[in-house]
């Protein structure tokens, strides 16, 4: 039995950010990718699209606009530029989004705990990670739902800690145990800052519930300062209804939390002929348009704040309007996106490896692989909702992670394209291997790398003739992941939290924290 | 319970010829593709890669050429200008090639039996089916494996014939219960031309065993020159033995399918590392120097003889030399070798589609998934091995035929890209909705497509909440698949063969065909 590796991940391979999708060129195959190096992509829009597309949205916002701003939106804004209608709508000027767009922040860090998990978004890497919020566990090996806790959060996190592929954690479940927000965002956060040394993407439900989070990760960092030079904590930031009004909580949030130094994840999640325009252009559209108000807002806050375009738009069924997360239109959506944040050349963060499958089955495998293959060689900077999840969003499943880490492991190595040098086209090999040689190339030494680092154990499976896989119990990868969850679950206690920290946080949060010491792997001691 | 739709295959639609991969554009969503539109698309090789591969190819036609010819391809062959050395190899002159690739056959027919399902290669359509040669049956219902039989093939013929997403069939498994070369050729086409009226591939294991099957299927047509006119069957031709010699069985089947009109499948399988260079873009430079060779071969027997690059690369295992046809490798070889194809403007005809798992589970879906939409992207006229294939080509799956479909719509969904017009973008339909209008856009008409077509069942599965997955008896694909498989199977009888046609095959060849009538559904009659 195969146990995920629990090693720091890998970095990813590069994306030449000169690149335009599909431009050609010969990256180092199995390498991370050599300057010079021009790196083929893939985009479903033009060029000349994606200046139209932008031009609508600009449009959108000059002449639509948004609804419902908070007083102190409508004081930031106005004083930046936007115009406050008679309609009580906050429109934006198309000089006011250009200077946005000139000044935002491009490359900045999201940084982990441990610096090895640190993001330079916008290097040229693409990287994948979970997102939220399911309601249900989905457990794997029962083929049940339940509904999700504050302990699953943290198991998550211990999980994608060890995932090669998997680059950050966003909180990908709702701990139903806990009905008070304040003790919801506290214990959300704790969950994951304990659970995994990655960057981590959270959420706060009012602006009140920002400040005790801060204190809970300027404890963490150090102190306050050493917080603001390396933020390992990003909120998501649902700032908009769809369409095109302003959330009130999220956006006390959203100030908030620039003024005390966290990344903001620009969210705008609406779904195509409910709210969101029914065709896919025009939900990117729409999608591109919101997110663009809020980094105006963003900007107006603080000039350069870290901010990612989070444009989320889902493909939803025809008719009973359902999403369709895991759907060929939802990977066209979401690769769109990702081309509209490199033709900003700002940070794209989007979502992929939706499914509306139940369980990790084949359905689970193919939406996965199609949604974040062509999600990667878009060249998206940030792939949200990438591993373990489950029903359009509806439920998360911790073997998942570790199945769809494979799946993303294959996902990085197209990335990594081919190497089409002199000597990685083997002339001279082939002359002496069938000229004057053995006729094969057996020991013809390396010339190719492994195939996909991240096979989990699907290489071990596929070595295995039908035969002995018969005698060997008919292995299957979803089984080994269950195995492995509980092996993992057992087993595996992150220690980047000094045990001191830990307990000036339960000194000073008390019984707000509820992950007790013995969920933790402390019993022992 | 939902039966796989037993309806005519819809056209995919087209992929511009004049596009270069991920040259951007935006083509007609969800329709057949606009004149004027440019396609994007996906390729790992740019256009300089392209060139040099072409002409390492030729180095290695030059200076390497081929071993083992026989008799009748040497002389023809030398006839043609190849230079037979005095170590016996044949060499291929540039200018030979040269003169080859500018006179070889280029928008040839693939005809059905039906002519709905003709496929005009490099029209600008990708098509996905199945192939060879898979000795085992995959039981999906109870997870094993047992030989396959003559019985299987028609079996698989029948439930392809309703599928959408299938767009030929090339007989998939090997007919264990026959053992005598003739009889097993000739019931393998048999079963393969009355299990569906789509173009069909099949091999002959010797010259000798051409005629007889030319006979039946000039009966099948109604005489000879009307099967010349409508070749509805193509030889899957594995002429090489790689590395760089002829196989001198396939080499007399290649020329007495010529002289008969039979469309040649030139096939080059190498594996990296073992059979091929370890070099991914090595094993290209080979596969496209071998299936040159063939395609010398062809014209110099008769110019212009329709003909398909069958470069069909495999990735390995490193050490082990196992096949890793589900791996992101394959597809990287898959994809580089559309390219090729679409380089010489020449029909591309490779491999993809295919998994190292051994039944229809969560790794079947994703490497599916991943290899078979980056083969579409790349513009690949001809996708084989693309549905049913199990164990790297060991096994093969009737219910995997019927769920790669739904995986295959996903792809050709892919494939049809965006529409970034300005109605799409729906400037004017975001206004509407959100300043006068309902705040939602539930009856804004359509202008979004449904989701992928052949959704098969998912679409119905990702409607149920997860309370009513549950209480439904959570339904998945695969056991709907299996109840649909068995109600294909003892329902569809294929009739596009007439049935004094079918008595006049079994009067004319006799015991030979060993598939009953009872076994095709005439029992009742």
């Amino acid at each position: 039995m195969t146990l995920a590796k629990m090693v720091p991940a890998r970095r990813p391979a590069p994306i030449d950010p000169e690149a335009q999708p599909g431009s050609g060129g010969a990256p180092g195959e199995g390498g991370s990718g050599s300057a010079g190096h021009r790196r083929p992509g893939y985009g479903p829009l033009g060029q000349d699209d994606l200046e139209r597309i932008h031009q609508s949205a600009l449009t959108v916002l000059e002449t639509v606009g948004f609804a419902n701003p908070i007083p102190s939106c409508v004081e930031v804004l106005t004083r930046a530029g936007a115009v406050h209608g008679q309609d009580r709508r906050i429109r934006f000027p198309r000089a006011l989004v250009a200077d946005t767009l000139a000044r935002a922040g491009r490359h900045f860090t999201l940084h982990g705990q441990d610096p090895r998990h640190d993001m330079i978004v916008q290097d040229g890497h693409v990287r994948y990670g979970t997102a939220g919020l399911a309601v249900h566990l989905v457990d794997a090996e029962t083929r049940s739902y339940r509904e999700s806790q504050l302990r699953d959060i943290y198991d998550a996190a211990r999980i994608v800690e060890g995932l090669d592929n998997i680059h950050f954690f966003q909180r990908p479940m709702a701990a139903r145990d806990i009905a008070d927000p304040l003790e919801l965002d506290l214990n959300t956060l704790y969950a994951c800052v304990m659970g995994t040394s990655k960057h981590i993407g959270t959420s706060f439900t009012v602006r009140e519930n920002v400040r005790p989070a801060l204190e809970m990760l300027y404890a963490l960092a150090g102190g306050e300062a050493k917080f603001r030079a390396r933020p390992f904590v990003s909120s998501s930031t649902p700032f908009v209804v769809s369409p095109m009004k302003f959330a009130e909580d999220a956006c006390g949030v959203l100030e908030e939390c620039v003024k005390g130094g966290i990344p903001i994840l620009l969210l705008s999640t609406a779904q195509t002929g409910t709210t969101a325009p029914a065709s896919l252009v025009g939900a990117v559209v729409q999608a591109v348009a919101e997110v663009l108000a809020g980094l105006v807002y963003v900007n107006a806050l603080k000039p350069g704040h870290p901010a990612m375009l989070g444009t989320w738009p889902f493909a939803s069924h025809p008719g009973s309007g359902i999403m369709a997360g895991g759907s060929a239109e939802q990977a066209l959506l979401t690769a769109a996106c990702a081309q509209m944040a490199r033709f900003y050349d700002l940070p794209g963060a989007s979502a992929a490896g939706m499914t509306g499958s139940k369980q990790p089955d084949f359905q689970s495998g193919y939406e996965k692989g199609i949604t974040n293959v062509l999600a990667g060689l878009s060249g998206l900077d940030l792939v949200y909702e990438a591993a373990g999840m489950h029903a359009s969003l509806l439920g998360f499943c911790l073997e998942s992670l570790i199945i769809d880490d494979a799946v993303l492991g294959h996902c990085l190595r197209c990335q990594r394209g081919l190497d089409a040098s002199e000597a990685a086209r083997s002339v001279d090999a082939i002359a002496a291997t069938c000229m004057n040689g053995p006729g094969h190339y057996l020991d013809n030494g390396p010339g190719s790398p492994a195939p996909a680092a991240a096979y989990f154990d699907a290489g071990a499976i596929e070595r295995l003739s039908p035969k002995q896989w018969c005698e060997a119990g008919k292995p299957d990868m979803l089984h080994q992941a269950i195995d492995a969850r509980k092996k993992i679950l057992a087993e595996r206690f992150p220690r980047h939290v000094a045990k001191a920290v830990d307990d000036r946080l339960r000194a000073r949060f008390g019984d707000l924290i509820r992950l007790p010491r013995s969920a933790m792997g402390y019993s022992e001691r």
